[in-house]
């Protein structure tokens, strides 16, 4: 990027659509999308609030922090304020500091409230680009709007709003076309209405977009006002950061660590809680296998095979409890006890299969590898209860954690694996005792 | 469900919104939900049609066999031909067989590219549900066609083809309602399109509805012919599916058995495949303990731990390859191998310090416990390898199989935790030996 391209470089960002820059921007290097932003940003100021708004937040923090402070608070005042809200926590506080003095009285409030209600709910990805007409105008009247309405924004539905600015129906462009200009669009206006409430959370709205298949829902308080819209192509954006929120959850990590791009302590502080519940329970495992220290000093082998009684319990644990898990999320699985008992039983019949086969198949090779049968026996049958019990955990704690009203990918997570693992492991030197005893008698 | 009832079920079937019987259906018992959609399917088979695309598929299979062979076939005959490539492989085979015989010539074309090109394809969500004028129409002859247009799901855009139907522009609904009726529609229709090819995947389209902010996207050939469109709320269903897909795959399981409601035997079989490299890897883990007897036999408190370098290894690397797998997946990591081996080298930092502090913790609660400081010191550096080194596997396999154009996403499933089982247990063992040894001195 040589100084005399600038010229170029401007001709080029002017003529690219922002979708194609903000994807452009992930294939650079760090200083090349500073760079190549404030060019940007000093040319065509809205194009760089448009791009900016499709970028991750991880780059968007990035940006915020290359710039001058007093260009990045001039620039952050330009965004909406939704998407202010987004940031904020995460860049330099002198910056925070004074875009909060420059914001004006009711863009505060409403900050202040996104902020403590918190990501979660629609309120964080509201918009206000939405054509409105009276329910006293004309179809022609309407018509006179949408030739004004002068936004980057696809128009398909015009809301209707009585004088207090109550939403009272919708009408869509096709209805504007189609019926003669005279007419009152409180005649032709369409008046049941799917709407959001500006208290429901994000996967509320996800819910409404997939059942109701529209591009855009209105968003109104409780008395019906109208305060905004959600487009669908928010939705998408929501939909794939959920996905990599439960992802995290499953990791035992926290979505939050990819705003401290190298900070190793905080992301080693999220990461750690997790890590600590599952040192404390192998500490048990650890106990537990230390009382079998008759048994393990007797026959040495027995502790061969440990690690595969861990991995395998986790292993199908964690089958049962992500099937299960996702189930309740996707709302394939009701909070119907019975049906879910059904799929406890299910997921118990193919441990049992599972149980079976692995348990010979092991058995088996480890009877001739250690040339000793009985033992050889003893693995297969500890093997085999060890994997049933998994099942049996894997696919009742993400049911325990939905009737706890605790999330239940968190099921998934470390949580359930060190469980599986204390379980899996007594279960495996119990039988092995207990054979070990009743074969030299 | 009283027989007298029938005429209220109807009643409200016909007032309910398809998306909320759809909705509704998850809380029904299978009996429930069949004999209703046989209620609708009689009174009102094109809404039967709208409310069946919104199941799951495994309600959808479940309908299908519900219903008598004849029905059946009827039934899924009125489905537009890519929904019936979604459902064909998992109904009776009789139905199946008679479905395709009554086929059209042309459907059955289709058909067969759908179920050769699998279900990863564009041409799976295609729909042939829009508008299109040709080139040489006026703004009156548009709108005379958008008056004309009578299908349920709203219209944004009309494409314009020539005549040999090549896609060669689109206007918006909002185009017409400005322009004078007059003018020709080439002259003010948008010629720069955004469009998606037949044979682009299903990722592919998710990514460009991302990226463009459309509601629908025109699907084309390599000749530019219009085939169809691609609704955004199709593609709201394929992000979830996608998600579904992922985290079967994280639990080495594959999403195929859903259809299997309670078909314990082809569940297994589905499942097996990971868990069969998973015992052999662990049999490997068997084998390097064996070499270790030594060790063990003299100190035998070192197996007490052998589970717990197995599990924090397991989730260290876990945390690892969660996160780099969903960066390569949503775009936040580039291929870029420069910016890759910076994140490596972040989580190995990270494993570092969490190795340190529990390491530190693992160390002084063994020593107190077994009154063996010796044996304490020797636990924590063994396991502080063991977890710097989980690091490194969990944070590259997935790039591995990114560069071997796997999915990155199988890098955190059973494979890399058998890896890591692997090599964190060698670690554990190697370091405990050679201490032991040098302390022995």
């Amino acid at each position: 990027l040589q100084k005399h391209d600038l010229k170029t470089v401007e001709k080029i960002l002017s003529k690219t659509h922002k979708g194609d820059i903000a994807e452009v921007f992930k294939y650079l290097s760090k200083e090349e999308r500073t760079k190549i932003f404030n060019i940007l940003y000093k040319t065509n100021p809205e194009k760089a609030v448009e791009v900016f708004k499709d970028l991750d937040d991880i780059v968007k923090i990035e940006i915020i922090r290359s710039l001058h402070i007093k260009d990045s608070v001039d620039f952050i005042l330009k965004l909406p304020t939704p998407e202010i809200a987004s940031i904020i926590e995460n860049i330099p506080e002198d910056v925070k500091k004074a875009v909060i003095e420059n914001l004006k009285g009711e863009e505060k409030e409403e900050l202040k409230h996104l902020l403590s209600e918190g990501e979660d709910k629609v309120a964080s990805i509201i918009s206000d680009s939405y054509l409105a007409v009276l329910d006293t105008s004309t179809v022609e009247d309407a018509i006179q709007k949408v030739k004004e309405y002068n936004q980057d924004i696809e128009l398909v539905y015009i809301y209707v709003v009585d004088e207090k600015n109550k939403l009272v129906g919708v009408i869509s462009l096709k209805d504007l076309l189609t019926y003669p200009s005279n007419l009152m669009i409180k005649d032709i206006m369409k008046r049941d209405l799917i709407t959001l409430n500006i208290e429901d959370t994000k996967e509320e709205a996800i819910e409404n977009f997939r059942r109701y298949d529209l591009y855009v829902l209105p968003v109104v308080d409780d008395e019906g006002t109208l305060l905004g819209v959600v487009y669908i192509e928010d939705i998408l954006d929501v939909m794939s950061e959920k996905t990599t929120e439960d992802f995290f959850k499953m990791a035992g990590a926290k979505e939050e660590e990819l705003f401290y791009a190298d900070k190793t302590f905080k992301i080693a502080k999220l990461r750690l809680p997790w890590l600590l519940i599952a040192t404390v329970g192998e500490f048990i495992t650890a106990v537990i296998i230390s009382l079998f220290d008759y048994t393990i000093s007797e026959f040495i082998q027995v502790v061969f095979f440990l690690p595969m009684v861990a991995a395998l319990s986790g292993n199908i644990s964690s089958q049962a409890a992500i099937i299960a898990a996702r189930g309740l999320r996707d709302g394939r699985l009701t909070e119907n006890t019975i049906d879910y008992l059904f799929t406890v039983f299910r997921e118990l019949k193919v441990a049992v299969f599972i149980g079976i086969i692995i348990g010979i198949l092991v058995g088996v090779v480890a009877s001739l590898w250690i040339s000793n049968h009985i033992l050889g026996i003893i693995v297969a049958i500890a093997l085999f209860f060890s994997i049933v019990f998994a099942g049996l955990i894997g696919s009742l704690v993400p049911f325990i954690m939905y009737k706890l009203e605790k999330d239940p990918t968190l099921a998934t997570g470390p949580l359930s694996l060190t469980l599986t693992d204390i379980i899996g492991i007594s279960i495996y030197l119990v039988v092995a005792t207990f054979f070990i005893h009743y074969l030299k008698l």
